[in-house]
């Protein structure tokens, strides 16, 4: 059942992002990542769920780390009675999915099927290892279900890469660029791949590069300034990036940075492709909050204060890209034009 | 003759931007302040091209250096030969003035100026301690009539920043947002101001925000890929930012990052004001190189590197904002439309 992911490049290899494991779960820390290689232990669910907060793992590893996490919370119950390890999950279902609030929905809906399927074993007398066993599964199947649906997504945004080609990206877009960039691969498509820093904590340049790196590809890094100027420069064929959420009505939440990027892009005539799935929860922005963190963040570079003291400093995590600069929207069931998601929605019920 | 500074914050004193004194030049390390206050002490005018090359100090900081270093050269010739002094002193204005490609052409022309008034004074036997104190104070009347300049630019940029209003800007504007500043504090205007950070060397962190909060504003910094959303939730009422060259065809020659915060600021509405004094060398951009530098240095913070070994990096220091996103140029003489600057050539004749 569990897929490897050979040739997809390290970062990628699950045990590298949350790991369930003799009673705790490792984290790698990509906050740090690669300029060392260091892991977070939780041996408690609050711990993943503080490592959660942290942004310890970021991009797609949180639902991984939240499903283990569960896992983990199971671990520590073992010894309860039915009705206290039952509360104790559903705490432990809460606390996962609400360490951040722009992504909390899909959280919730994720570690609330992980909390189900927790209550049907113990009802079937399925406790104590085994059911933690169940949970470590659970998460599993989760990964690899997302793996590929992913894998289609990757083929679809490969099919805009012109051989040769040259894409943009920001931040980390996880598993759709490790599977786009297998697919490159197996088509013998050497694209070149930039990757704007992403600032504060640098994944554009920490973690994108280091994937892209890893999987042979040529990989440049620019700071965030420049993307505009290297569109224009390098002959960009298309930007690209992952999502926190695709409302129905085709906004994009994502990485602070992804609006101006979209903004030149427009201006620029270069196409912004994004991937993910929409959005069933999210039909508008109404009931989306974007998440603004410690403002000391941005006053300083790998921990170092850059600022004088009494300089203020503003952290909002995500923008929104209307859909005005959407060029498509890329799904494991193909593009859809961003004023189109419901279509999708049939689609899938298909 | 030389006007004190008095008020327009201690990173404009002349002492802290390069200053030649006992057969030395001190040039502020811009590169590190405000985390550390170091200076590189040259004792030659190859070590003052080396600090420029080196981006020891920048924004306007160069002019003077140069200047600084023309004196230091004469210093350092004391005791040649009339014809050998003039041959050192040549070749320092052309050394100091091509330390940097893309302001090579305003740096020909002051050291040239430096160097025409040597002449004059060698073929007066004003030579020895005599001439260096001549180029000393002809550095400081290019600093003086630079400030009286730049103090009337500040008033008209000061005209278009509403009561309270919200100012964005990128890198350090140097002088001019030494002036605008003192000019809001004259008209009881507590203006905002806002900073993008400006990688790789984080100088709208350190510098312009650090004067800014000097002198009294509400300062706040941002990374680089926030401005678009910043500009949209913050209702920022402007975008401004100098240069360092303005083309007569109005094409703006600044800092990286320029180009894409001035399509943002187009695309949400909010006017883009540079601020400076046309080109009269510069009619296009034929004539104008775009400096790239060391690529390593988009791969390090603060010293620190970032990337896996085998990513490349990419450094532009500049880019050009086309006139069409360009809502006004800011000169000594008002505000004109980057579509009709050689009226202000006209105008200064006058």
């Amino acid at each position: 059942m569990i897929r490897a992911d050979e040739g997809m490049g390290f970062l990628l290899k699950y045990e590298n992002v949350a790991w369930f494991e003799n009673g705790e779960v490792r984290i790698l820390d990509r906050r740090i990542y690669p300029i060392q290689t260091k892991f977070v232990i939780c041996t408690r669910y609050k711990e993943v769920a503080q490592a959660i907060k942290d942004m310890v793992t970021q991009s797609a590893g949180p639902y991984t780390a939240a499903l283990m996490g569960m896992a983990l919370a199971a671990y520590e119950g073992r010894y309860k009675s039915k009705d206290q390890l039952l509360t104790y999950l559903k705490q432990a279902a809460y606390d996962l999915s609400h360490a951040r609030p722009t992504t909390s929905s899909r959280m919730i809906e994720i570690t609330n099927d992980s909390f189900k399927l927790a209550q049907q074993c113990i009802e079937q007398n399925i406790i104590g290892i085994q059911l933690v066993e169940e949970l470590r599964m659970f998460a599993f199947r989760y990964i690899n279900d997302n793996y590929l649906r992913f894998e289609k997504v990757g083929k679809y945004l490969a099919d805009q890469i012109p051989q040769g080609g040259t894409i943009l990206t920001q931040c980390f877009a996880e598993t759709v660029l490790g599977t786009v960039l297998k697919e490159c691969k197996r088509r013998n498509n050497p694209i070149k791949v930039i990757c704007a820093e992403t600032r504060p904590y640098f994944q554009g340049a920490r973690l994108t590069a280091s994937l892209a790196f890893d999987m042979g590809f040529e990989t440049t890094v620019i700071t965030d300034n420049m993307p505009a100027f290297v569109m224009q420069e390098k002959h960009v064929d298309l930007f690209t990036s992952a999502a926190d959420i695709i409302t129905l009505d085709g906004h994009v939440v994502n990485k602070i940075g992804t609006f101006q990027m979209a903004i030149a892009a427009n201006y620029l005539g270069i196409p912004y492709f994004v991937t993910g799935i929409p959005s069933s929860t999210h039909k508008d922005m109404s009931n989306v909050h974007i998440e603004h963190r410690d403002p000391d963040l941005v006053m300083k570079s790998l921990g170092t204060k850059i600022t004088m003291d009494g300089v203020k400093g503003y952290y909002p995590t995500f923008d929104v890209v209307p859909p005005k600069l959407v060029s498509g929207v890329i799904t494991d069931l193909g593009m859809y034009s961003p004023y189109n998601l419901s279509q999708y929605i049939n689609d899938k019920k298909k």
